[in-house]
């Protein structure tokens, strides 16, 4: 430990042991290795300096204005569910852990919202209020675990944002630690406000970039009690993405729209011993809610049927199993050199040339592919795989990877729906966005954060 | 002519005029004082230097960079329904007029989206989509002469966003000119995406302070099919405001939620020579669209009917007739000094106990009040009102206004649901936000128009 010390400037380390118990802060190698990343893939490991567990906003508060007097970088970090490597460690950075401020601080039924703490795990929170009939809507896959913290953080999407809309959608007003150790308030408790400039849409995606968020009051939903489900199975994954396009056209509007193409089935199939893959090539997994959930039911399995869907109508046990079995898909994989699952979003009617585009790519490079898609709101994750980290197939990877950016931007489409640009798509946020722009985001974190340790090297490239 | 133009800088003039043609570019007295305001009241009234017409992005840029380069103010607007002044003119500013750049560029009914100039009226754009059995939500009561630049500017929200959201909800991308004359790209065309900061989200509601909008990608909606509407009358207006709650609690979700109390109803009969307010002291207008729209209509009625409210099923010619009515509640009349709209929004929970204390406080300052709500959003438009301009009643109506307003903060409101805070509101808004956010607006503000030309005076106070 004592050799581990010397990385953490003396100075800082002494205020933090002031301001915190011996058991919110650790420079032990197992904890330093932990914190280290997310789920993102890695490709500048660094463990971190020390790791510290703040119970408070003022614990938070102390923290920052410690780091900002000793010039020492903080990598906020929640569950470390992400996959960009947005909490990935960076050089002589401290980990600020918010697990722990995990306190649901209020539920307003009549109001219908909630107010938290940043570490509280968004399945827990969809419990608590499920008593009052409410849900809060963000459901990225790893919600059981995942931190609301962690979703405001990213803009967090999931399967349901297809009807309820994203994190940014269910963020009315947020509780901000400033750079400077100072805390703001942004937002409001009512649905509706326009006073000032939109700061809480600002902090909302901002990685931890601008402002370390310790508390947020956020706007839930009706909590369905009428759902159905459907199972749809097609001969091609070409027809399945057509199906989205029907669906539209015939105005109906699932809380879940999922896309699963031949190779996902296979590998559900292996994980779950499931018998998805005999069923048909590709899958369409819909869900309605709401009191005319049985009406677009039925609309929808006509209009999938005339493009040669399979439709199955799933009882309420099979249907959870596919939703879970869908959220699960990852396993317990996580992104790595060789195996990168992306996250680009197209305009829904470039969906069909989309996915035909990626097979031929994953051909032509030699690599694995597997798609799925949150595909209501055009948000695909196609997975690229090779089997060795042999430094060819590395290359060919990225070489599928950079191309699939390239066609998801020339289809007006944008190299992240909802994962973030974290550490690892920094490399890709240029093609997307011109420099002038990407210069406005520069001096926005430089007013906002004028020293540079609020997660550097995150959200916006360095200027070249 | 000779005298105005001496009122405008030279060599802006001639740049002007190298620049655009002679019909776009006026300065007879009869523009000036036509351009010098919008629909919300005038403290401090200034006629503009010039109004120009800009009929293309590069002639927005031309006009900018002018601008900029002989300090000229410029106040861009729409249609001037703004009922805040952010459209007001000020000293020596010129009237950047986008009405010309009213093009729909394309509809694109697949992808569900809209790519429109700043100028295009909102009611043309929604007749333009309903062809592809679409809608643009946002409907402010001015829909069929207010631009969607217009509508971005302010975050306009309006009857609709009960259920559909507010402009925010429904822009994806915007072109923007800079107060440097350069031209940006925000956003994405797809539905979900966070790539780097959320520009857009700032820019929407910043009322022509941070950037001209001079392009936007918006998503429409379904233009429902089916429409369901009531009128409930209730005895009292605290027992109508109980009804939002109750709606609530039955789990339904009206597209439209409209409050009226008695005095409401009372103007409009004088107005269009309606019965309304022989058949209630307060109407709860409910629309209900989609497939489920008729078990929504169910439901709302027994819930309503529980307090008390005489429920009328409306017929389509019958509904439509309220909706209008409601919609142009506010006649002809422009807000003045001696009669303010306000446009707070409270915690739903909170509806009936500040509408009791506003008509405490009306009768306590000895002024009049109407009050009507977009409930479902807990967004209040009460007007207060004096019959003359003597200074005693003037003042008996401010300290009502400002008395609402504590009283709004104090619930946990907003002083403004969809208005903007423009140039009258400036005055409340340091009692909602506290100095480091107001000053960290500056700061952004500063950041995107260093010389302050963009609007000054509008949206964020200046430092006291």
């Amino acid at each position: 430990m004592a050799v581990q010390e010397l990385h953490l400037n003396q100075q800082f380390a002494q205020t933090l042991r002031e301001t915190l118990r011996a058991d919110q802060i650790s420079v032990a190698e197992s904890d330093l290795q932990t914190y280290a990343r997310d789920q993102g893939p890695v490709t500048d490991y660094h463990e971190p300096v020390a790791v510290v567990w703040a119970e408070t906003v003022a614990q938070v508060q102390a923290v920052v204005r410690a780091a900002a007097a000793h010039s020492v970088p903080l990598v906020t970090r929640g569950a470390g569910t992400g996959v960009s490597g947005g909490a990935h460690a960076t050089a002589g950075a401290v980990v600020l852990n918010l697990t722990r401020m995990n306190k649901i601080l209020e539920i307003n039924a009549a109001d219908e919202i909630a107010r938290v703490e940043p570490g509280v795990i968004n399945g827990d929170l969809n419990s608590a209020v499920a008593e009052f009939g409410l849900m809060f809507a963000p459901d990225p896959a790893s919600f059981k675990i995942s931190t609301v913290g962690g979703n405001i953080a990213t803009n967090a999407g999931g399967l349901r944002c297809a009807k309820y809309g994203v994190t940014r959608d269910a963020v009315l007003s947020l509780e901000v630690v400033m750079a400077d150790g100072s805390l703001i308030h942004t937002g409001h408790r009512t649905f509706k406000g326009v006073a000032g400039y939109d700061l809480t849409s600002l902090f909302v995606g901002s990685e931890g970039t601008l402002g370390i968020v310790v508390g947020a009051i956020v706007r839930l939903k009706y909590l369905p009690t009428i759902v159905r489900t459907l199972a749809v199975f097609f001969p091609d994954v070409q027809r399945a993405a057509a199906g989205v396009l029907a669906l539209g056209a015939a105005r109906v509007q699932p809380c879940i729209l999922e896309l699963l193409d031949g190779p996902s089935l296979k590998e559900l199939d292996i994980r779950n011993g499931s018998n998805l893959s005999q069923r048909g090539t590709a899958l369409l997994l819909i869900q309605f809610d709401g009191l005319a959930a049985e009406q677009e039911e039925t609309l929808a399995a006509s209009a999938l049927e005339a493009l040669d869907g399979t439709v199955s109508r799933e009882d309420p046990a099979e249907a959870q199993r596919l939703v879970d079995l869908r959220r699960n898909n990852r396993g317990l994989d996580v992104d790595a050199e060789n195996r990168v699952g992306e996250d680009v979003a197209v305009p829904r009617s470039q969906l069909v040339h989309y996915i035909t585009a990626l097979e031929e790519m994953a051909v032509r490079h030699d690599v694995e592919l597997q798609v799925i898609a949150h595909a209501g709101d055009g948000n695909l994750h196609p997975t690229f795989s090779v089997p060795t980290f042999e430094p060819d197939r590395i290359q060919a990877l990225n070489a599928a990877l950079d191309e699939s950016i390239d066609m998801a931007l020339e289809l007006g489409g944008t190299i992240t729906g909802e994962h973030g640009i974290g550490q690892y798509k920094l490399r890709w946020l240029g093609l997307e966005q011109a420099e002038p722009v990407l210069e406005m985001q520069r001096q926005i974190k430089a007013l906002f954060d004028p020293q540079g340790i609020l997660n550097p090297g995150k959200a916006i490239p360095a200027a070249s």
